[in-house]
C-alpha cells in the first residue's frame, strides 16, 4: 500500500510549478496539471504524478516542446487534423477535443485526428469534456508498442485505450475508459512493486509462451490483447487496438504500430518513422443531433438503474456501471488526498530538486 | 462437417424468392439476399441462410414488416435517426448506411442511429459499403439479451457486434467484425451440433458459476463479455457491449439492454419496452476529410504489410490482419459453393415448402 498521502491542491500546485519550470505558459501548466492529476483522483495511479518525471525526461531529451504551436492543418465541417507540434499531450488533447466539440455544435458531430503529440494522460478526461455540453465524448490514443498481436511474438501495438463518456440525467454519466489489452501496463507495475506474479493470460514471454512474470516486458515479452488467447477472443482485442492505432495515427499522419515513439526517454526513437509523433483521435456527438437530450437522459437513467440492479452473482458485489469505481475514487481522494507509493514520492522529490521547485 | 454444398447463385435466387414470397419488393428481396448471403460467403455461417427461417417466423408473427416505409425522423448535417418501420434489418441497415455515406460526402462524416429495426445480418457487410467511396465504415447493432455483465447473473446485453472497415491501397481492406463477447453464439451452436463442451470462459450457468455446457443458455446461463472474467478484463467487454447498446438503441429510441426484442419468434416480446424494435448505429468517415486518400492508403499498405510480417510464434500460423479469414472464405465459396449442415438444409426445405417456392 501507499504510505504517504498528499492533498490534491498541494500536488496540483506542485505539478503546475513543474510544468511552468520547463517553460510552459501558466495556462498550459494549469491545464496539464488538471489532466495529469485527474488520473490520480480517479484511481488510475499509473497515469498521474507517477509519470511526471517521465514527461520531464522527454522534455530534457527535446522530445516534448513546452511552447508548442498547436494548429489545425486540415478540416471539413465535421473533421479536423491537428498538429500538436510535439507539445505535451496533456495540453494538445484538450485543444483537439474542443475543436471536435465546436464542430459538433455546428454540424452535429466533430471528429479530430491528431499527429505529432505525446502521452495525453487518461483518455477518460478528454472524453468527459463533452458531458457538460450534453454531448457524447470519445477519446483514444496510440502508444509505445508493448502488445503482441494474436499469433505474434513481436510487440506491435500500444495498450491503445478507448474512452467513451455518455451523459445521463439524475444518474452520474456512463464513462468507459480502458486499455485494449487484458491488463494495462500499470497493473504489471503494481505487481512488480509487490514482487508478485501475474495471472495467466496477461503476458507472454519472448518466445510467445504463456508467462506469469510481471517483469517479462523487460525480457522480450509482451502484453496480450484483450481476450488473452485466440480461444478467448484475443483477435478481437488485437482488432480493437489496431483500430485505435489507425484512427489515431494513420488517419492523422502520426507514427503507428511498432514505430510509435516510446514513452521512456532513454529508449531511442524508432528509425524510419512513417509519421510524426504519437497520434490521438477524438469525437464529440451532440445528443440532440439524434433526439432531445431530455428523452435521451431519461432513458440513460433507466439504462443505468436497470444495469446497476442486475441480479448479482454475489450479493456483496453488485454489478457496476462503467465509471462507478473512478467516480467513487475521485470523491474520496478530493477530500482525503492522493495516496503515493514511497517510490513515486521519491521521484517527485528528485523532480523538484531538478527543476528547483518545492514539493 | 457440412455435408452438402450449394452454388452461391442457386442459394441467392432461393433467398430472393423467399423474401419475394413474403411480400418484399424485388429490390428489397435482392438486397436482403445479398446481405444475408454475405455471411455464408464470408464463413460466418450462423448469420446467413441458417437464419432465413427465423426471419420468416418473425414475419409470420408480424414482427417483420415486408413493405416498410423506412424514413429519416431527425437529422443534422452530419447525423440522422432512421425509423426502420419494423422492416428486415437486412434492408433497413443499407438504407441507413447510405445516408451516413451521403452525409460524409457533404460534411466529412455521417452518423446514423436506427430505431424500429430487426436483425441486420453481419455488421461487416454494412461497414464495407463505405470502402468503395474511400471512406471508413462503422456498423454496430444491439441484439437479444444473452450476455451477463461482469458480476451479474442476468442476461442483459446482446452479443452486440462492432464492425470497422478501413480502405487500403494495394492490400485488401482492413475489416474487423466481431461480437463483444468472448465467443459469439454461433460458436456455441457449432459445439451443440457436435455435442462438445465449450472452453472455460465462454459461458456461465444460471448461478453465475463457470460452465462448459454449450447448451447452458437454455438453462438460465449466459454468454460472457469479451475478457471472460474480471481478472481478464470482462468489464471491458461489458463496457464495449454497453456502448454498442447505447449508440444503437438509446440514441435512436429503440429498445435496449434486456428489453431488446428477441430473435426467436416464439419468445414473447418483453413488456414495457422503452423503445421501438432493435437499434443499429452506422458511421462513415471520408478519408480525405483527414488527409489525402493516396497518402492514407500508402500508409495503410505499410501498416498491413508490417503486421502481416510480425514474427510469428509458430512458423505455420502467421499473424493475420482483421478480415483475412473472411476474405479467403469468400474467394473459395464464390467458386466452390456454400457448404450447409444437413439441419440447415432441412430448414431451407421446410421454408421452401411453407412459402411454395423451389429450393
Amino acid at each position: 500500500m501507499a504510505n504517504r498521502v498528499i492533498a490534491y491542491e498541494h500536488l496540483f500546485q506542485f505539478v503546475v510549478n513543474a510544468f511552468s519550470a520547463i517553460g510552459c505558459s501558466l495556462e498550459d501548466a494549469t491545464l496539464g496539471a488538471t489532466v495529469l492529476l485527474s488520473a490520480d483522483l480517479r484511481g488510475i495511479d499509473s497515469h498521474g504524478v507517477a509519470r511526471l518525471s517521465g514527461y520531464i525526461r522527454l522534455w530534457q531529451a527535446k522530445r516534448i516542446n513546452a511552447i508548442p504551436n498547436i494548429k489545425k492543418i486540415h478540416e471539413t465541417p465535421s473533421t479536423a487534423v491537428v498538429d500538436g507540434d510535439a507539445g505535451l499531450g496533456l495540453v494538445v488533447a484538450p485543444y483537439a477535443m474542443r475543436i471536435a466539440m465546436a464542430k459538433a455544435e455546428e454540424v452535429g458531430t466533430g471528429w479530430v485526428s491528431v499527429q505529432n503529440s505525446n502521452h495525453f494522460g487518461i483518455a477518460g478526461y478528454h472524453a468527459m469534456m463533452a458531458l457538460e455540453k450534453d454531448m457524447i465524448g470519445i477519446a483514444m490514443t496510440n502508444a509505445s508498442a508493448l502488445v503482441a498481436p494474436t499469433f505474434g511474438k513481436e510487440k506491435m501495438l500500444g495498450t491503445n485505450p478507448i474512452a467513451v463518456a455518455i451523459p445521463a440525467g439524475k444518474e452520474p454519466a456512463f464513462v468507459a475508459d480502458f486499455a485494449t489489452t487484458t491488463a494495462a501496463n500499470g497493473k504489471l507495475e503494481i505487481l512488480q512493486r509487490k514482487s508478485e506474479d501475474t495471472p495467466f493470460g496477461w503476458v507472454q514471454d519472448a518466445e510467445g509462451k504463456e508467462s506469469q512474470d510481471a517483469n517479462i516486458l523487460k525480457k522480450g515479452g509482451a502484453l496480450l490483447p484483450l481476450g488473452s488467447d485466440r480461444e478467448h477472443g484475443s483477435h478481437k482485442g488485437y482488432a480493437l487496438g489496431s483500430i485505435v492505432d489507425i484512427f489515431s495515427a494513420v488517419l492523422s499522419g502520426a507514427s503507428y504500430g511498432p514505430w510509435a515513439p516510446p514513452f521512456p526517454a532513454y529508449i531511442p526513437i524508432p528509425t524510419d518513422m512513417p509519421g510524426k509523433g504519437l497520434g490521438h483521435f477524438f469525437g464529440a456527438m451532440r445528443i440532440d443531433a439524434f433526439r432531445t437530450a431530455e428523452d435521451f437522459k431519461m432513458h440513460m437513467d433507466q439504462w443505468i438503474q436497470r444495469f446497476r440492479n442486475t441480479t448479482p452473482i454475489h450479493a456483496e458485489q453488485p454489478v457496476l456501471v462503467p465509471g462507478d469505481p473512478e467516480r467513487i475514487s475521485e470523491t474520496i481522494r478530493r477530500k482525503e488526498g492522493i495516496p503515493l507509493y514511497e517510490s513515486v514520492y521519491k521521484d517527485l522529490v528528485e523532480t523538484a530538486s531538478l527543476l528547483h521547485i518545492n514539493l
